[in-house]
């Protein structure tokens, strides 16, 4: 009050900074013909050393052929040159056929910059079920190289690759310091509709000049997603494309980086902060969205307990409509509360819509409606629910139900 | 094929019947000043005689006052004379002085008609968290049952007062015989948003003159809910409210029904009927809806597996709109199937779009778009999703996700 409080951080963010911003990356983008539009639909990331790479994938059943491709090459051998990512078309359901095409752009593009195919991930994003043009596939990747630079257009046009019916492309940067040296983390992702956790379809790629081992980077990022990116929803669907990898030059030239480094936490700290950002982003934008709503539980019998809250609060189709209307229904949150299938206190749940008590220990508040309409029609809507148990604590991230997200999903495959 | 099939069933659907079908029930509504329309708000149904009774409840941690004093009617003796349900006011999240109202309103109906109290259930539906206007549900209580009867008008009026945003009441009646005596089931139903499995905002009341104990009842109840209303789905929101109650008046005089009496799987099959046709209304009438979607799973390695994958079908909001977009999108249907958590083999799926198969043994198959489109045009479309692993299998039924379920919810309250 009236005094400034420095918050510190492990992190700086990074203006500006892009995918290309940590050192040994270059990116780039262009239409390959995938995309009815001219819009970009292939983009890559390549590095200039073999780095360290990790990936977390969709839990679907139905996993997309380009999800075993880069699951095998990450197997081989732990590292990554190059990430070789479509719009436009998943690759998704596509059988026999889907699978040759996705080994052969990866065969094409690992070619194309001279490097093993096994180095090389591939990732796709758009309808299910049709296969790719290949020809148009093969085209972008033999020309892609000669596009690939380090400047923040080149990365601009990877983000513009990837995207499909994003509104905004998703980027963040931060650096840290380990062992007295600047590292940078960096990120880009996509996603819009069928979202949800865990990993719907969202395509999330980290780059970074950390050293650090391909296991440690992998356990690293399952801990991250889960508080991040499995913390999102826009519609409850479960993509069969998802995926996230990480990729690690190592050129930052400090020592190794383990769980025993006394820089690991503030290195934790920024790839959650990177992936949080992308993460939010994908929820900001989800089709149709004219808001981010954030809800956070606090007071559950644990961190497990008040996720499963935080998601079904997040993803009930009555909040979400009732926060497009600027409508201060808490009941419905409540009731979504009551649902989750946790233990939960009836008679003591606090709810607050942004600083508005609208609940406490579980009886109706009264509220200025007029306030409450104001903070509603924002662009950032916090929920906080409070079950006054425990000390479990989470949060969660997702959008307004809007008529554009119909709108969107009536007539996407058309 | 020429030649007319004739379906033996253990029932005869009643054409024009309704709760007041069944010897011994009357029934009757009114506008007591609960809702801002005029539309009634205030119903009862009540027996000459005190009738076995069963409730199957809402499984929301947050249970609404009147089911607490329902439950508790019940559990006294296992018998009714009346329920009596109003809409408009939830009366849920009300806190000490919403149990005393629910109270309160089951004792005054029970003073008016000249009944003990615990032989009276309350149900309540309508808006969460505010209080329910007392001197106007005293006011009706009295004046009630002066408008109570036998006839299809009186019927109609009880089913008219238990509406919210319902569009149509929902009704049904079949005959059945048992010992040569033909016996009726009839049961009324309101609900439209805030409908999932388990028992979402909706109420449901069957009435019937078979001679069968409370316990007996409730088992049966449980059973035929656990393949009607449960798996109904408008939005995935589950109410803090929902009740089915049954009342049999016995007043058909054959012997006792149990499992062991030789008409039990009739009598069984009607009650099925007659609760599918109300969760079957629900679902048609769900909020925004332009059209009921029936969901049938088979070939699923049990019958649990094939209700969870056809329960996250109907509920995919995805799915859904590509419905009410009339878009054969069956990519969305195998990503709901994949995600549901259940055994499936990705290799084996079939999917139709009623006589039309868009997918065989998980290949896409080329079908004709204009006959999809026409067929998705219509007001009923039913998915089917074969396995192909073993015998389970499941029905389940939703609606399409459209402008105007957005537009009731963006402002429900206000």
């Amino acid at each position: 009050m009236g005094q400034e409080t420095v918050q510190e951080t492990a992190f700086t963010i990074v203006q500006g900074g892009s995918v290309t911003t940590p050192r040994g990356f270059r990116a780039g983008g262009l239409h390959c013909g995938l995309k009815k539009t001219t819009r970009h639909d292939l983009g890559a990331i390549v590095c200039e050393v073999p780095a360290a790479a990790a990936g977390v994938y969709t839990t679907n059943v139905f996993q997309a052929a380009p999800i075993k491709v880069t699951r095998e090459s990450i197997a081989a051998g732990g590292v990554l040159r190059a990430m070789l990512v479509n719009s436009g078309n998943a690759n998704a359901c596509t059988g026999q056929q889907g699978e040759a095409d996705a080994y052969e752009m990866r065969a094409v593009f690992a070619e194309a910059i001279g490097v093993p195919a096994e180095q090389v991930a591939v990732a796709s994003t758009g309808v299910i079920g049709e296969l790719l043009k290949m020809d148009r596939v093969r085209g972008g990747a033999v020309e892609l190289p000669a596009k690939l630079g380090e400047s923040y257009e080149a990365a601009d046009d990877f983000c513009q690759a990837i995207l499909t019916t994003d509104l905004v492309k998703k980027e963040a940067c931060v650096a840290v310091t380990i062992d007295g040296r600047t590292v940078h983390i960096a990120g880009a992702s996509k996603g819009s509709g069928m979202i949800h956790p865990n990993m719907a379809t969202m395509l999330g790629f980290v780059t970074t000049d950390a050293n650090i081992g391909s296991e440690a980077l992998h356990g690293l990022l399952r801990q991250v997603t889960d508080v991040t990116f499995n913390m999102i929803t826009v519609d409850g669907d479960t993509s069969t494309n998802d995926m996230l990898v990480a990729m690690a030059s190592g050129l930052a030239g400090h020592d190794e980086l383990t769980v025993a480094h006394p820089d690991w936490a503030a290195f934790a700290e920024g790839l959650r902060y990177v992936c949080e950002v992308l993460a939010k982003a994908i929820a900001r934008d989800g089709e149709g969205a004219t808001k981010l709503v954030e809800v956070q539980v606090r007071g559950a019998v644990s961190d497990d307990a008040a996720q499963a809250i935080a998601k079904t609060v997040i993803g009930s189709s009555l909040v979400k409509s009732a926060v497009f209307g600027a409508d201060a229904n808490w009941g419905r949150i409540i009731a979504a509360v009551g649902r989750a299938g946790q233990p939960v206190n009836p008679d003591t749940v606090d709810i607050r819509l942004g600083d508005i008590v609208t609940l406490k220990q579980s009886a109706p508040v009264a509220f200025d409606e007029d306030e409450a309409l104001a903070y509603l029609k924002g662009d950032t809507v916090v929920i906080h629910v409070d079950l006054n148990m425990d000390n479990g604590s989470a949060k969660a991230w997702g959008c307004d139900l809007t008529y554009d997200y119909v709108r969107i999903n009536a007539a996407y495959r058309t």
